[in-house]
C-alpha cells in the first residue's frame, strides 16, 4: 500500500474503483484543449494537490508517474475539481509540449477521430 | 452480454477495462467546457457513433443511459476522437442546459475545486 498524505476531507469525497484509482482528465487552461486521461491514488492526487506537478499512477507500470519527468513534457497546475460524484478530476494545466508519448500534443490527436455521424440540438439548423 | 454492434475496425483499436469499458469524456463542441466524464461499452460507443446523440453504459443501473431522455438535457454528437492507447474517447458535443444531474452546467462545477497550489512552467512569471 503506498504512502498516502491526502487531506482526509478530500480523501472522504473520493469514490475509488476497484483499484483504488480515479479518473484524471488534463485540459490546457488556456486553450481548453483536452490533452489526456490518466489515473491517480490518493498519494498521486495529493502530489497533484501540493507540488505544482501533475503525478499519475501508472498502472501498467505500477508505480507513480510524474509527468515530463523523462519527456521532459511537464504538465504545471492551474486548477483540480473534483466532480458530482468523487470518480473523476478535471486538472487544468499548462503542458510543455506535446503532452502524448507519440510526440503529438493530445493523445486524441494520436488516436484519432472516429467519424462520427453529427447530431444536432433543437431549434439549431446546423450541421 | 449486451448485443455489439459496433465497427470491427473500431472495436480492434479499443482497450476495454475489465468490465468492457472505456472511459467518455465528454467537451462543449465550442466553449471547450469539460462537461462530464462517463462510461462506455462497445455499443454505447456504437450508438454513440451513428445515432448523432451520446449513450453511455450505467455502471450504477447496470443499463445503457441515453443522455438526457429523463432530464431533457440531450447531448448532440460533434465528433468523437479515440486516444493513442485506446482506452479513452473525447466526445465533443452540443449540450443542452445542465450536464450534471445536481443541475449544474458541468459535473466539475458540481464537485468543485480542490485548491490546488498552481504551479509555472519554466520561463513564465506567472502565477
Amino acid at each position: 500500500m503506498p504512502a498516502n498524505n491526502l487531506d482526509p476531507d478530500v480523501a472522504a469525497r473520493l469514490k475509488r474503483d476497484e483499484h483504488g484509482l480515479v479518473c484524471a482528465v488534463v485540459q490546457q487552461h488556456d486553450t481548453g484543449e483536452v490533452l489526456m486521461v490518466g489515473w491517480m491514488d490518493d498519494e498521486a492526487l495529493h502530489r497533484t494537490l501540493t507540488s505544482g506537478r501533475v503525478t499519475f499512477w501508472s498502472r501498467s507500470r505500477g508505480e507513480y508517474w510524474r509527468k515530463g519527468d523523462t519527456s521532459g513534457h511537464t504538465q504545471h497546475v492551474r486548477s483540480v475539481a473534483l466532480d458530482c460524484d468523487g470518480d473523476a478530476v478535471l486538472v487544468r494545466v499548462d503542458q510543455v509540449g506535446a503532452a502524448c508519448h507519440t510526440g503529438t500534443r493530445t493523445c486524441f490527436d494520436a488516436g484519432g477521430d472516429l467519424g462520427a455521424v453529427v447530431g444536432s440540438a433543437p431549434g439549431q439548423d446546423h450541421p
